[in-house]
Parts: C-alpha cells; sequence; structure tokens
C-alpha cells in the first residue's frame, strides 16, 4: 500500500458537515432540507463551490446529479467514484447522505492537499432526490442515471402540493445541459451512516455491507360500516380500525414466523372518517417487508394476504391488497466488499461484515458497476429523525476507508 | 283522551323534511349542515319563517338556541316542550337531529289546522351544536340552558380553523338578546331517529328509551422510537403503531369480557411520522366506552388501562392517558316514558322498550325537567353516513306519538 499512512483531515470533514447542517437546521438539532427545496439548491451551491475552489471540473445533469472529477493520469480508463445525497428526510438527520458526500469531498480534498496523482480519475457525486419523501419514488437520480427509472416519469411527478418534479429541478436551477447516463465506473463507494443499532452494540467502527435487502412495499386498503358508535351493538360491526389492528400485529409478527433476519413494519396509516364517535368504515395502511432472501419474503408476503383474507372475513370487512413496489436482493461486489473489510483492519477499525437494511443509491449503482459500501455506527441506531448522531472521530474513521479505497483503486491499472 | 283521533300530516312532515334535506345537500345523498355554518344559517332561518308563518312567537337565546311557542290558555303554567338539532355531522343524514325538529314544527301546525286550543302553552326548540363535530363539546346549546355548561368556555371553543364559536354565532346572526336558561318545563320530549339497528330487527316502530346510557371518552398518547424500518431489527423496536394496535383490539374486546350491553369503540387514530419507512414513535387514538351499568363502564375502564400498561410496557413505550369525558346514565321520567309506550300502543304501533346508546340534548333536559324520547328505526342501523335513511310512515308514526304525548300533557292541569 504506496500511501498507507495518508490519513484525512478530520477537524476540516467535521466543519464541513456542520456547516451543512446549518442548511435547513431544526429547532430539535436535526436537519430539515426536502429534495429540490430551496435548503437543497443552497446546499448544492455549497457543494459545487468547495469542490470548484479545490479546481474541479463540476458537471450537472439533467437529473440534477452532481459530479465533481478530479483527473487522473490515464482519463480514459475507467473512473473511481463515491457518492451520496445532500436530500434529507423531513425532520431528518445531520448525517444521513450528507456524510458520503462530504466524506468524498474530504478524500478529493487530502489527495489535493498531498498533490497526490492517480492512474484513474476519481468522482464525487451528489444524487438527487434520494430520500423520496417529497417526489416518491426514492434513488430517482442515481435510478435514472443507471437506466432504471425514466426520466419523463420522474419529470412529472408531484408532491403533495401537486408540484412536478422537472419544473422544481429547473426552478432550483439544477436542470443540466448533461444526459444523464453512466460513465464507464472502475469501482463506486457509498460512504453511510448504518441507520441502526448493529454496529454500535458489536463494538465496531465500520460496516461493509455485502449487499442490500431486498424490499417489498404494499398498500392495504380496508373497508367496513360507518355507524353511530352508542347505538350500535358490538354484533353486527364491520369495523375497518379493528380488522387493521389486527393486520398490523399480523405483519409485526411475520418476521419471528418466517425465520431469518426480515424485518416488516407497517409505518403509515389512514382511518376515515376518523371521528371519535363514528365506527371506521375505511382505513388505509402501509406494509414494508426487507428480507436478504427473496423467497422467505415471498413466502412472508403470501402468508400475510392470506391472513388478511380471513381477517377481514372474520370481522364482516372486505381488502384490496395493491403491491406498490418490489426489489430483490442486491449483492456488492465481492472483490470490493473484500477490499473494505482489509482496509478497515489495516487501518485498526474493528469491522463486521454485515447487510445494508436500507436502500441506498449505491442498490442502483450495483447495477452498473462493480460497488461497495461503508458504514459508521448511527449513536442509538437512530436515523431519519433529528436526534440522528454519529461520533465525530467514527466520522473521520470511515471517511479514511474511504479515502484507502478509492485510492487503492485509481492507482490500480 | 279527548283528541285520540287527531293525526299530524304526514305528507307534509315529509316535504318538510325534503326541503330541509336541500339545505346542505351532498352528492351521496346526505347532508353536511355543520353547526352555525352558512347552511346551518339558512336552515335556521327557513324554521324561522315557517315558525312565524303559523303565527308563533319566535325567540332566540344569546346560544342561538330558536324557540317558537304555542301560547296556552293559562300561558303561566309550565308548558310542554319538545325539541331537537338543525346542525348535522360532516356528510351526515337527512333525518339525525332534524326529524325532531319538524316532527316538533308539524305537531304545532297540526293543532293551528284543527284550532286546538291547549291548557299549557307548548314550545318547539331547536338547540345550537348537538353534534359536536365542528365545536366540541357536543349539546353546547342544551347544555348552557340546563346551566351545565358555562356559556364563555363554549363562546371560546374553536374549530379547526381556529376560528370562535361566539363569534360565528354573531357572523350567523344568532346571537339572541335573550339569556340562555331554563323556563318551567312541565314535560320535554325529544323526537329521534334510533341510530341503530334494534327496532327494525325487532319488526317495531316506536321505541321508547328509558334514558341514555352512560359514556366515558378518553385519549390515549402511546410513545416509542422512531427509527428507520430497514435498518432497525424486530427486536429492540419500541414500535407505538403496534401497541396501538394491541390496544385498540384490548378495547374491541372489552364488552364482551365484562358482559352488558357495553359498547366500545376505538374511531379516531393519528400516527406519526406516519411514513411508510420509518418506525412510528407516536400515536394519539380515542376510546368510547358506553353502558347503562356505570359500574361496569367504570371496571372496563379500569381493566382496560391495566391492560394499556402492561401492553405499553411489553413493546418498550409508554402510555398517557387522558379522561376527556365522562358522564353517568341518564334515567328518563317513568311516567313520561309510559306515557310513549302507552300511546304507541293506542295507535297500534308496536312500541320497544329500550335504551339510548347515543348522547341527545334530551340527556340534559332530564336534569331540569321530566323528559322522555321517541325513537322510530334507522334502516340498517344507519347512522351519521348519507345513506341514513328511515322510512317516511315511521316518520309520520313517530310524529303521531309525539303530537298526542304533547297533547295529553298540554291539556293536564
Amino acid at each position: 500500500m504506496e500511501y498507507q499512512n495518508l490519513r484525512v483531515n478530520g477537524r476540516r470533514l467535521q466543519e464541513s458537515l456542520e456547516e451543512m447542517a446549518r442548511i435547513g437546521a431544526t429547532e430539535g438539532g436535526g436537519v430539515h432540507r426536502l429534495a429540490l427545496s430551496e435548503e437543497d439548491k443552497q446546499a448544492r451551491d455549497l457543494f459545487v463551490k468547495w469542490l470548484q475552489e479545490i479546481g474541479l471540473k463540476v458537471t450537472i445533469d439533467d437529473m440534477g446529479n452532481i459530479f465533481g472529477r478530479r483527473p487522473g493520469k490515464k482519463d480514459d480508463l475507467p473512473s473511481v467514484m463515491c457518492g451520496s445525497h445532500i436530500d434529507t428526510q423531513p425532520k431528518g438527520g445531520r448525517f444521513d447522505g450528507i456524510l458520503g458526500v462530504m466524506g468524498g469531498l474530504e478524500v478529493l480534498r487530502t489527495l489535493n492537499d498531498n498533490e497526490i496523482e492517480t492512474l484513474r480519475s476519481i468522482v464525487v457525486a451528489n444524487w438527487t432526490n434520494e430520500e423520496g419523501t417529497r417526489f416518491s419514488p426514492p434513488m430517482a437520480g442515481s435510478g435514472v442515471w443507471t437506466g432504471k427509472l425514466d426520466k419523463h416519469w420522474i419529470y412529472d411527478r408531484t408532491d403533495m402540493q401537486g408540484k412536478k418534479f422537472g419544473e422544481e429541478l429547473e426552478r432550483i436551477g439544477y436542470k443540466g445541459n448533461i444526459l444523464s447516463k453512466p460513465d464507464p465506473i472502475y469501482a463506486y463507494f457509498e460512504y453511510h451512516i448504518e441507520q441502526g443499532p448493529v454496529l454500535e452494540k458489536e463494538n465496531m467502527i465500520i460496516g461493509a455491507p455485502e449487499g442490500i435487502v431486498g424490499m417489498r412495499w404494499c398498500d392495504v386498503y380496508v373497508s367496513g360500516t360507518a355507524n353511530q358508535v352508542g347505538p350500535t351493538p358490538m354484533e353486527g360491526r364491520n369495523d375497518a380500525l379493528c380488522a387493521a389492528a389486527e393486520m398490523i400485529l399480523t405483519i409485526n409478527a411475520l418476521p419471528q414466523k418466517m425465520g431469518g433476519n426480515m424485518v416488516a413494519t407497517v409505518g403509515e396509516i389512514h382511518n376515515f372518517p376518523n371521528s371519535r364517535n363514528i365506527i371506521p368504515d375505511h382505513v388505509h395502511f402501509t406494509v414494508d417487508i426487507r428480507s436478504w432472501d427473496d423467497d422467505r419474503s415471498q413466502s412472508a408476503w403470501i402468508d400475510a394476504k392470506e391472513n388478511f383474507q380471513a381477517i377481514a372475513n372474520r370481522r364482516g370487512c372486505s381488502v384490496r391488497i395493491e403491491e406498490t413496489w418490489q426489489v430483490d436482493h442486491m449483492p456488492f461486489d465481492q472483490r470490493l466488499v473484500t477490499r473494505v473489510l482489509d482496509t478497515a483492519q489495516q487501518l485498526g477499525y474493528p469491522v463486521l461484515k454485515m447487510r445494508s437494511g436500507a436502500g441506498h443509491d449505491a442498490g442502483y449503482l450495483s447495477m452498473v458497476a462493480p460497488t461497495a459500501m461503508i458504514f459508521v455506527p448511527s449513536i442509538g441506531g437512530r436515523s431519519h429523525v433529528e436526534v440522528e448522531n454519529t461520533k465525530w472521530e467514527d466520522c473521520e474513521s470511515g471517511a479514511n476507508v474511504l479515502l484507502q479505497c478509492m485510492l487503492q483503486c485509481a492507482i490500480e491499472a
């Protein structure tokens, strides 16, 4: 390892993260920086300014993806890329997404400080609308770039106020002239917080996911009969909320029933007419099932659907199920995962081979390029909330792993 | 029975109900006429116009309660009163409330047509904001009139848009100059749809409730821990929605567990952050428990609270309970209930002694005057919904019972 003593500037990385955290800062200590909002624009402007300050060529594609490129000696070789996202959840945290973007910037700053020339060019990317909460679906920028989502369909997606993605992208000045499509990539790394409690619990500093679990999203609609609560005897009621409550507990019990490391969650529920003294007649709730084992996930869902029908029948309700979205598990590149594991060990950081329970832009990237991720611990496992936190020294450690992994790839012929 | 062959004009009653149903008519065939809205004002104006057309003295008190008075020969004797309400639930039905007001009007029209003089004066009342869905609490007009609710507290109650009750009352021109307080009442009758399935199921035309069941309203707040669903293992989750789902099923099972004719319902639920891929950390839901047996209701609630605590503990959540409102069962006047039963039988209508599962202005009235109610069947037991319906001939039968009961009282010394 030619540059094995090279390290990032942890203090500078912290300061960059702190400055970014001011854009969309919430009273509760988090960040509210929704995709294509005014805050997203401000943070993008700052990122672009920082890229230009270290002399990088910045390009912006017609999905608003931002790329800062540090040329290599053989610039025609496939490049080494890292990236993540600037946007956050509503009242989200200070690390989710932005750590990977600032981590990549810090790698490039470190290479510049040390006047290191690489064979391959190195690129840091910000992917547009990773979170997908303002505009569904998530990972829109990387999805289009990798050819897996249709750009014009994404342009037409609307937020809750009816504003279109394409128009908002133009409004904030980030609809670039370059066609969104993949360049040849030698290796893609995404540096991210774990967003779960495993690394902290196991006293690890680095996580090396071997891939992303498969996911399925479903929407369930239960219908019963509305009536005044007082004069309607319990017998003969068709209470849609009671049926939904049983279904929610069925979903919660699925992982234990099916075995494996499955998780299953109902995060969202809408009850109608939602009045204290009227028996609910319509409930809509969501189901999110995740597992590395796609077959097990499929069996679980079939089991759940049968249970839903039985519960609805027993309670005199009807149930309609929409299978909204589904993606199989996505394994990362074995060679790159091993590189993350080995690099962390060489740097003296306790490292755990694991799986990512959350979706990331790395999922789409893995379909067009050798891909791996680098995780650092989330304090208390908290994420997508204002108190989301990661120790500054862990942020630095993760960036050092990113630096070394990218550098190793970038000097390989 | 001096006037035992006297009958109301069923056709005229139907036409009045149909004309009222046009004010706030919904596409689904119901009525949306919230308290102190423009529609409430229009329907009040029409009611006042009809009262004046038959020469009645109309008074409006400072709660917006409307009284049409037909003087008796001895006008200083306590009067015979009937009443109900013009306001409806959001997207409510064409009969709830308005049937009792139009029924009372029809009684007075019939007495006029037949030039019948009574000893006591007869009064028909419209009570303001019975429903309580725009402005909580329900039965505000009769509550203040009977001295059980504070007028200035009611004036300050706000709707979802922050508009004050008192200001809205003034805006629609129904804040009268007369102080809202009870006159001496010899007998109060409230004619209403059953809002439940019992009369229809038992093939009855008239219901004579012996009183109103006791009710308690509670608000339950469950708190857990929000986290990204994917990376958070099932073990160690504190899912507030799963805890709430268990609690909802506990409430649903209470009546069978406790016995008696109790009903227990969760009608309203709010889930936070209510995002598909975040474990819910806050749930607020309502509980409504009703029973004729106040002790049983009390025991049920103690049992439920213990269960809530156990569920919360088991799921690593906390629970906070607000006991929002409670009222014991309210028995009506035995003599008047018997009068309703006897009168229905004399008129040849199958009649059932029963209990009211819903609250009514009659509840407050029973605290200051001998009170009874007259129920007619709800088709399919449906109420508080657009398809709420009652046969026209049943509307006529109920009005005949009201006519005979009021007349008997009004000619008594």
